[in-house]
């Protein structure tokens, strides 16, 4: 946590807040903040700034000025198959943490039903990663994500307005065309599934838009290869 | 795991192989293998190629043709301030995956003492992150691993012939320059702990070769920033 995340209910007046729970263990904890002592804040949505602790029992009280931006974004939307739900948390965090500015998470033949019925894909939960990801970048602005439970409706009817202005990248082992580096504006990152998407999906990109291109040889866990990807493009 | 590693001890005769343990669970679990099945082998240190499943019961018996050479490493050393253990194993993996050629493991004064003494610095555990790399990116050479509990000799004795004909890059977030992208030849990327190597530490890998630069305003988990590195430089 590099970053306490602030919500507008932590306010108890202007430039006061209160923080319980999860926020103050970790502050108490890892921190170890006492009275006097500094921490950078930032509002959900909001700026960034310091915050001075001004008591520490029973909950965290501080005195915070916000006054600078949040890190802009990459310019970057990430499709994604669901991952296994053991998988999911990093990758939202992951992705969060690199800046990419919305996730789709879509269905695929290789998703396991069952995953789409995961306590993780709980609004709570899928809050939690992203705040965790904030928090470790040093952001603010939580990237929208979006859940599309039915792939032809998605790759027909929202992946060409999702795509409208970038580039669309579709990440495929079988692709011959290695992906480009440092595009001049932004793009759409499509991730299959681990196994791929089969070739009727891949048809289904195409149709809808995507460029195929390959990463090379090796096969990378999906929320390395979002990072990788995040630093090759930008 | 995408390719079955073997070993030496594997083969039974000549092209022919008998697993047991973990990778007999996964292979019938995950790959659903049965008898006239093909998947994809290789052996620890050597080339890889096909198997074909011959019985499942008790043991995975497959005959083997190895014929194809493993994908190239990238030309990057890693130099990294040993992490938490719950995030040491994803890092060992993430990296070998990625095609990493060789992984350092350094103290710093914020590494926890504790770090040294946990049971994922055993021989056995190193080895497998690295092998479940392997498995995951379809390579078989492992990248050599090597501990360095004290900083100071490793950094003025050890460092100095490690960068030797590599861009020496210090991932540091106080640092002015932005890190190059796509240089000419090998790297050696060292990367600090959570929080940060302290300026005299920065001071001992300049002083040793390194130069410092900035992966910008966000800061990210190490198994992220490896990735996002990995991917910008090469």
């Amino acid at each position: 946590m590099n970053l306490i995340l602030l919500l507008e209910e932590d306010f108890t007046g202007p430039g006061r807040v209160r923080l319980t729970g999860r926020r103050l263990r970790h502050v108490l904890e890892v921190h170890r903040a006492s009275v006097g002592g500094e921490l950078t804040v930032g509002l959900l949505g909001g700026e960034m700034g310091r915050g001075r602790v001004t008591a520490v029992e029973p909950d965290l009280c501080m005195d915070v000025e916000l006054h600078l931006p949040p890190p802009p974004k990459l310019p970057l939307k990430l499709v994604l198959a669901l991952p296994r739900p053991k998988v999911l948390n990093r990758v939202l965090a992951a992705a969060t943490s690199l800046g990419v500015a919305e996730i789709h998470l879509v269905n695929a033949w290789k998703v396991e039903k069952s995953y789409w019925g995961s306590p993780r894909l709980s609004e709570d939960n899928l809050l939690l990663q992203r705040v965790l990801g904030l928090e470790q970048a040093r952001d603010t602005v939580l990237p929208p994500l979006v859940l599309h439970r039915l792939l032809r409706p998605f790759a027909e009817n929202v992946l060409p307005g999702l795509i409208e202005g970038t580039l669309p990248i579709l990440a495929h082992p079988g692709a011959d065309e290695p992906c480009p580096r440092t595009p001049t504006g932004p793009v759409t990152l499509v991730i299959g599934p681990e196994g791929g998407f089969i070739p009727a999906e891949v048809e289904l990109f195409v149709r809808g838009g995507c460029r195929a291109f390959t990463l090379g040889e090796r096969i990378l866990r999906v929320e390395t290869a979002v990072a990788a990807l995040a630093g090759r493009l930008f």
